[in-house]
């Protein structure tokens, strides 16, 4: 990631109090505008509009989001209940917004003030913001090496879905970090991007971070991705995740199932990348997750050409619907519209985390990822880590 | 068809002479806009920027437009050679250029002169325009009885991809005229229409049609339709064809492979309705399908936002790039754009056409499809054709 990026989320003291600014999403890539969130409703506006959106830094805005109200004096078990609810499918927003609460709660417990307990919860949303980065890093280790066995030979062409880069991340991403890493191995000859309709994160944000980079890339409409498959053009596919459960069943970007079905028709390999907090066990199985629906407008209207973020006012040309985009669909035409879809293990060749990897893709496996990082959490803890 | 629908191509004999006036369906759904076509180049036009589109009507349109040529005085094989090869994958707008212009050589050659020549010209692209009405009455009545066969018990939910009803055809259509055909005996539960990106036929039209004859109807972007699968809340897949090779492979809008691999993957039937022209016995096989590929504006920008119709003076808004749309990608971001992709036969369930049907889709039962076409093209040439 270049210095002169603009930082995806940062939490910033100013004179008028503590603020959470964001680099509004729903404005990529055309401007790049920030987004300052002075309490904790503007930030749930923001999660909702999608001005910050990928799950490892909705934990770390979770997380800022608990910091900023305990700074500001607001409830902070409503504030951590507000987020956590924000969006359902990406585990992470509830274990940042917990994680920093939690960490608010033993300060206040230990009796050395309010001030004292909103410093510690800071603390701990900047350690979460910090570990997601080193996460990058592992994650992108592991990853290459993956890659580099699952196709020998290297000039590889892969194929991905929605965003899964810096913009999500408190470091240089998920499946994108993995991929950044073979670019700059010189070992990735194309990135194929899915546009990632409704709202485009492939096309508006994927293919920003690839231009930042300098990747060989091209953008592509979601179902032109099986044309490649059948001309033997695409050498792995690899995304991201927003929830994985106990039975390693992967929430991801919708779009991303169907993606998984044409790998495995293929034989090409299908790898899942994501730090180990997406792991939920206390989701069983796939069908256990709920997946979000989001309004019809998405799909029947243009969003991108609709200011998306809070506080912007009312626009888009004629036929605009509630979304005030221009009509994409007859008024009135009902869209079914989720934002998820869940991929079964059997499909996913391995899932790479930040704590290693699992492959094939295993209750046991994925119980192991999560135990290694209790284990390094403890180690940690006692002050016995090295790294 | 209700009564009031503007037709979607008609010749008419203006007292400035003969033009050629369609709908222009790039202004759909939010204008019911008409374009004049007087020559051949305003008409090759049309078909490029895909003001007609759709295998059927470009085969009628290609007819039009060579008796339009004659009644003008301009050169016939030329402006036959322009139709031909305006589009390369649909191989009904050269059957139907080639239909016509064959009629207007054979009438000259009989000796009766240029204004008689041009007349039968357009007596056989009339033809052309009645016998593709009828086809689809036929497919209509074939289709339906399949799905009757396949989906036994009634309250159908199909997925449809791009469109194919009465915007492509002379009459109702091919894949949405079965539906039509479907919804009107009640046995309709849901129809899911996938938007087709980039160019969105699916929601701009299809979506128009539906809403035209009351379905029950549901927009989704394409990369959601495996959710759909998933769920189980897919009976059928019914798509139309542009291109059938001889061994039944199945050259279609952009995404219809990756549904054929979903619904294969799911047990679900998949199901291709086209008009027996639309089979090309001299392509041998599925890979030599010409595909076109399209501009990358169509993906990287929002081709909606933009007048697309001939004649439209330049518009969009900031960022736009050479397709004057709002920029959806980071300016000269490359995209890949094919406009088809071809399906294998052994993804195909049946194909369906007005001649009957083929299932399983085999090269004899293609061939068998064809020779049941010559047949009834040499009785009706004979004078035995009863309706």
């Amino acid at each position: 990631m270049a210095e002169e990026c603009v930082p995806v989320i940062r939490y910033e003291e100013l004179p008028e109090g503590p603020v959470v600014v964001l680099l509004d999403q729903t404005r990529l890539p055309a401007e790049e505008a920030e987004l300052v969130c002075t309490d904790v409703p503007a930030l749930v506006d923001a999660i909702c509009s999608l001005a910050v959106r990928g799950a490892p830094v909705l934990g770390i805005a979770g997380g800022y989001g608990v910091a900023l109200a305990a700074a500001r004096g607001f409830d902070v078990a409503d504030a951590a209940e507000q987020l956590a609810h924000a969006r359902p499918t990406a585990v992470n927003l509830a274990y940042g917004a917990r994680r920093v609460e939690a960490a608010y709660r033993e300060a206040l417990g230990a009796g050395r003030g309010e001030a004292h307990a909103a410093a510690q919860a800071l603390a701990e949303a900047r350690a979460l913001h910090r570990e997601d980065a080193e996460a990058s890093d592992r994650m992108a280790e592991h990853g290459s090496a993956l890659l580099a066995e699952l196709v020998p030979g290297g000039g590889m062409r892969v194929l991905t879905h929605c965003n899964t880069g810096r913009l999500v991340s408190g470091g240089s991403g998920t499946a994108l970090a993995v991929l950044k890493a073979v670019h700059r191995a010189g070992e990735l000859r194309r990135l194929w991007v899915g546009e990632t309709r409704p709202l485009l994160q492939g096309a508006r944000l994927t293919a920003y971070e690839a231009a930042e980079e300098g990747m060989a890339y091209s953008v592509l409409a979601d179902g032109a991705a099986g044309s490649l498959f059948a001309a033997g053009e695409v050498d792995a596919v690899v995304v991201g995740a927003d929830r994985i459960a106990a039975d390693g069943s992967v929430a991801n970007k919708v779009g991303t199932y169907s993606l998984a079905v044409l790998a495995g028709h293929h034989g090409v390999p299908f790898v899942v990348v994501a730090p180990v907090t997406t792991i939920d066990l206390d989701t069983a199985s796939g069908s256990e997750i709920e997946v979000e629906q989001r309004a019809v407008y998405e799909v029947t209207e243009g969003p991108w050409a609709r200011p998306l973020g809070p506080g912007a006012g009312p626009g888009g040309g004629p036929g605009g619907g509630p979304g005030l985009g221009p009509a994409l669909a007859p008024v009135g035409a009902h869209a079914y519209n989720p934002a998820f879809d869940v991929t079964p293990s059997a499909l996913v060749t391995a899932v790479v985390t930040d704590e290693g990897v699992a492959s094939p893709v295993t209750p046991e496996g994925i119980a192991e990822l999560c135990s290694t990082s209790r284990m390094r959490a403890s180690r940690s803890a006692d002050g016995m880590m090295k790294s």
